[in-house]
C-alpha cells in the first residue's frame, strides 16, 4: 500500500494539510507569532467575539486554545473583558497591534489564494469542491454511524 | 472576512483534515488505537522499517513520533530490533497483532476512499488533483522563497 499511499483522496488532503500548515508556521515565525495566532486573529470580529466560540469556529481544543490567548494578550495582540450585557460571557478584543498583525495575515492568506487561482482553471475548482463537499457529507455520515454504533455497545 | 473564509481552498482543506482526523481517531479509538498508531501501522513495510524514516514519511515530530512508537511496543503491535547489516540502524516490525490491525486500518481507509470515489465523477477527480498539485508546488515555491529572505536577514 506504502507506494499507492499518496494516490489516497485522504492522504493527498493530509499531506497538503501539512504542508500548509508548515509554510504559515513559518512566516508566522518571522512575524514572532505561530499559525494559531494568525487563525485566532482572523476569527475574531470587531464587535468582539465570546471566547467560548473560538474554539468551535476554529476546531481548536478547549486548553490548547486558552494557552494561545493567554499568550496572545501577553503579546499585546487581543484583550479580554467581561460583556456589559451578559456577565457571564466574556468577550475577545483585538488591539490596535492585532488589527496590524490581522492585517498582514489576511493579505497573506489572500495572496496565498490568489496565486493558486491564477494558476487552475475555474473547472477544476469546481471539481474540487466538488469533492471536498462529498467528503465532508461523508465524513459526518461516518462520524454518525459510529456514534450510533458506540452508543449500542 | 470570516463568511467567506470557507470559500479559501486552504481553509477548505484545513477543515477537511480536521474533519478526516477526527473521523480516523473516532475509530481507532474504537480498537483502543489512536490515528497516529494507524498511520504508523500503514507506513511499516514488511522487511522492516529504519525508525528515523517513518518521522519523514508520515511528517510527524520526532518527540511525538518515539512518544507513540514506545506506546505501540507496549500494546504489542510492533517490535525494534537492530539491523543486522547496520548496527547503527534501528528496524521497526510488526508484529502478529500489529499486522492483525493493520488489516482493519488497511480496510477502513480503502472504504472511506472508494465511497468517496462512488460518489464524484472522473472530471471532478481529475480537477481535484490538479488543485491539489497546483497547491502543493505553490507551497514548495513559498517555503523556499521564505527561506532565502531568512537567509539574507
Amino acid at each position: 500500500m506504502n507506494s499507492a499511499n499518496s494516490d489516497l483522496i485522504d492522504f493527498k488532503i493530509r499531506h497538503s494539510w501539512h504542508r500548509i500548515s508548515r509554510m504559515y508556521n513559518q512566516k508566522a515565525a518571522s512575524e514572532q507569532m505561530t499559525m494559531s495566532y494568525g487563525f485566532i486573529l482572523m476569527f475574531i470580529e470587531r464587535k468582539g467575539t465570546p471566547s467560548t466560540q473560538l474554539g468551535p469556529k476554529m476546531g481548536m481544543e478547549a486548553t490548547s486554545l486558552s494557552r494561545t490567548i493567554n499568550a496572545m494578550e501577553k503579546d499585546g495582540l487581543l484583550i479580554r473583558e467581561v460583556s456589559k450585557n451578559d456577565k457571564r460571557i466574556t468577550l475577545v478584543y483585538l488591539t490596535e497591534k492585532g488589527v496590524e498583525k490581522r492585517k498582514l495575515v489576511k493579505k497573506f492568506i489572500l495572496d496565498f489564494n490568489e496565486r493558486i487561482n491564477l494558476k487552475i482553471k475555474k473547472k477544476d475548482l469546481e471539481g474540487f469542491y466538488k469533492v471536498m463537499n462529498v467528503v465532508d457529507d461523508l465524513v459526518d455520515d461516518i462520524l454518525e454511524e459510529n456514534k450510533l454504533i458506540n452508543e449500542k455497545v
